[in-house]
């Protein structure tokens, strides 16, 4: 038994795609999963979604602030739109914790269009309002997430960017678990980079006509 | 005979690594070249060793200011540090051309860091300076010069950006004839990622002691 089995991840706003997505991956890898939302109930009937899946009880679900509480690991996939205030209301609940943003400040219906917030980008504007007491990692925001809900491989590498080295290897673990490739992009302030990845692969997506663009790092050895 | 074999592209700051990479393969490609430099002779001299690899004499070298006069594109590859003097001095030249801009606006020591001029990046610096007379079309800022300069394919992709659509694809087409694989990336807006990705790619050359990392866009045909 590694201490593996007892990590929890809580995902707020999990019930989204993306959300349900890496829930699924890390509740098979052996994490016990909490899916937050707003509205318990919904997070309640996507969590037995999910458990219906797996063939066993290893998601929860309930209250965003709950989650929050219980959770070892914090997962944020809300919109954009309701990021701040979101990470505003939990910022209390979140104190010492390793929060992974997979946010990507799409700002509609320009989309395809690169526009980041004041704070250079949606994870440090995450770090911004949790303060040095949290270790934001940006993280997953250029993977569909119709690769996520499928198994097997996914054809898009993982760049995962903060300012703790530790809070960063814990999360390329996490990357691994999830049955992805996870590479260290380096400090928090290289965020802006890989969140604005995600317009550039949209436009791709409708300019050649493809679903899921994403990208592979090349010159090394893949390390899955 | 196509049009192609009389267009002359010029690089300006072209005696570097990236310019001699370039040159060579759009060369090779039928294109006539003009290596400019603050330096005429030296840009002369690398004309020569570039005839030389070549069997042909398909390379010219001139100072800086004459190359921009002449040439139909221009391709800048001077370091950050001399990208807006070195605009800045040619500007009245380049009205009406398509300008190619490979910076990437490094800031040692900590290159591995994204660390972006007020302008946004260095492409939209170049824009700013050069006013709407000017398309500036943001490419080839991902690719390790030492891959430029060897002959066969590439194995990392580029991402072309620029608020023209028509000398974007032109800009397609000369990635095309050099050998590389391109995406049109959208507006010029979206340079900042293409430029800071180098960061992220240099950051990752060192944490997992490879030489030139690059990216491939995944999910669709490969279109070279």
């Amino acid at each position: 038994m590694t201490d593996r089995i007892i990590l929890t991840i809580g995902l707020l706003g999990g019930t989204g795609n993306e959300g349900q997505g890496l829930a699924f991956r890390w509740a098979k890898a052996g994490y016990h999963i909490i899916i937050g939302s707003r509205t318990p109930e919904k997070a309640l009937r996507v969590a037995n979604e999910l458990n219906e899946r797996l063939g066993e009880d290893l998601v929860e679900g309930m209250g965003n602030q709950e989650a929050a509480e219980l959770a070892d690991i914090i997962v944020i996939t809300v919109p954009y739109s309701a990021h701040a205030a979101t990470i505003e209301s939990l910022k209390d609940t979140l104190k010492g914790k390793v929060f992974i943003d997979v946010t990507v400040p799409l700002v509609p219906p320009n989309i395809e269009v690169v526009q980041m917030p004041t704070a250079g980008s949606a994870a440090q504007e995450a770090q911004e309002i949790l303060g040095e007491d949290v270790s934001v990692v940006a993280a997953f925001q250029n993977i569909s997430h119709s690769h996520l809900k499928e198994e097997g491989p996914v054809p898009c590498d993982v760049l995962v960017c903060g300012d703790n080295e530790a809070a960063r290897n814990q999360v390329l673990e996490l990357v691994k678990a999830a049955g992805l490739v996870g590479w260290d992009a380096g400090p928090l302030q290289n965020a802006v980079v890989v969140e604005g990845l995600t317009s550039i692969l949209l436009g791709i997506n409708k300019r050649y006509k493809m679903k899921n663009a994403g990208i592979r790092v090349t010159g090394g050895q893949a390390h899955e």
